[in-house]
């Protein structure tokens, strides 16, 4: 199955207890394009760079399988630039520099070879880009995943609801699942989340795993403890990817292969966070990724047993 | 098999945004005795309470199988008192009021039918006390479990780590294991803390579940997202009670039965936090408790598939 992903193409300057690298390879489009290209070899990126983007990782990107058809690159112009500084327990981070360069004018045309994609991954934008994405494909796609922030609720709420109301699959975190919902409880936030539209809700909780909730069914994917997360940058992105790609894969969007996806989505947010920028993601042996498939199955994995109680 | 613990009787008040309670029953011990009193009647309660304690408290708990001859009554004294208010999102709380009472003289002594007790619970106590009994243990107990906190790594670190030097089973929150080892990486934590003691080590993550390390190997238990947590005083005693009222039962420590002992604590806790104080402890049904289990059982399974990656 193809899959359509939207999202920044970036350079990122990160500052995280473990050191610091300036201008590395960064975006959310280029993260979830890493990681989903490990299981799915058709999928169609929209994005936007300056002509500072390195032709290289354009091309190493080709060569897993996906179509630039859908970069636009803006001559004399820069790139998406973000520059950021973690905390020393990793959880909250300052940003330091927004620079939208090219992005400011990010006003998407999908070529006529997406418009029948049948995963579409909306990666974190203004709501408007991502409801134009929407608004151009030609055929009902099978799933379309969306992840969004708080920053979007606060600043363009009313469009955001838009958007959301056409999405099956909604991603972000605890805090700003009670900020949409405006319950504090994430079960009661779950029910009015999917009153909005997606049927399926994900809460992503960085090291603490990730929720998802569809209809009155539950499932709580574990976080693995890594020895040192380098930089959590794209942790996010790597999990949508991963998820979307396992899910174009197999083509199957039951809440049983939904929870799979996500081990799969968590397996390579794991990966994510053990090096600054892609240098983890981009060279992933089959070993390495069924040995972690592996660890989140044992570290979940416990025998049942029901014991009379003493009443 | 039997089960000593030790720890607070108490009155609580307590308000939560969802209410205020006054002068409750509260207190360690008797969280965990009325948790692991529905998988173990042969408990070994040591605590101490004033004259101000109900009577009826006392008696329930030894129709269930407690025993009170390690509990002293002190005359014209009040028992311990806590108040604390807890913040909007329940992860945080303020302690207004700490009336030691006569929780300022308690040097518990051991009744002899106490001293070959098998399954030992340390409730959160100075580190002084919890040695004391330790000490007067006349046979090696089976498994030694120290529930503590970081006000004790703050002012009785030296006595602490010579508890924890003397237990199988450290339960603390990731800050506290962050705090105690000087790492930052829990898996780091984890072998530090090894190398103090104990062969287990569980960190308790509240509503984000809870991590169970041993040798190189990791266990995470789901928290179960509860409609509305009421009030969250005594879950981390409840998951303690029902996780060695388990042991106890089973009698079998391995790392494989460990797991399952988390899920039976988590289970405690999950009802614990929906109503306050022991309201909810006090009349569970066989058919309430298994059905939570499932749920944690269905929260947690999933296909495990391992596809070949496009490389």
């Amino acid at each position: 199955m193809s899959i359509l992903t939207v999202g920044t193409m970036a350079f990122d300057t990160i500052e995280t207890p473990y050191g610091r690298v300036e201008k590395v390879i960064g975006g959310a489009c280029t993260y979830i394009s890493w990681a989903a290209s490990y299981w799915c070899n058709n999928i169609n990126l929209v994005s936007i760079v300056g002509d500072d983007f390195p032709e290289s990782e354009v091309n190493q990107l080709q060569n897993r399988g996906v179509s630039m058809d859908g970069l636009v690159r803006i001559p004399g112009k820069k790139s998406f630039y973000w520059s950021g500084r973690y905390h020393h327990d990793m959880n909250g981070r300052d940003t330091l520099t927004t620079d939208l360069n090219v992005l400011a004018d990010f006003n998407p045309i999908l070529p006529d070879a997406y418009k029948s994609s049948q995963y579409i991954m909306l990666g974190n934008l203004t709501p408007d880009i991502q409801l134009s994405v929407l608004d151009q494909l030609t055929t009902k796609p099978k799933l379309v995943v969306l992840d969004t922030m708080n920053f979007w609720m606060d600043i363009a709420l009313e469009k955001l609801m838009e958007v959301i109301a056409k999405v099956d699959v909604l991603t972000i975190n605890d805090e700003e699942a009670r900020q949409l919902s405006g319950e504090r409880s994430l079960v009661k936030a779950a029910a009015k989340i999917h009153s909005f539209g997606p049927r399926f809700l994900i809460i992503k909780k960085g090291e603490h795993g990730a929720l998802l909730f569809h209809d009155d069914k539950i499932f709580f994917a574990p976080g693995l403890p890594v020895a040192d997360v380098i930089d959590p940058t794209g942790a996010g992105d790597s999990f949508a990817g991963g998820m979307v790609g396992y899910l174009a894969r197999t083509d199957d969007i039951s809440f049983q292969n939904m929870k799979t996806a996500i081990i799969y989505g968590s397996t390579m947010a794991s990966f994510c966070v053990e090096d600054f920028s892609l240098s983890r993601l981009r060279s992933l042996s089959q070993n390495e990724i069924h040995t972690r498939i592996r660890q989140f199955e044992s570290m979940s994995t416990y025998d049942v047993r029901e014991l009379d109680i003493i009443s």
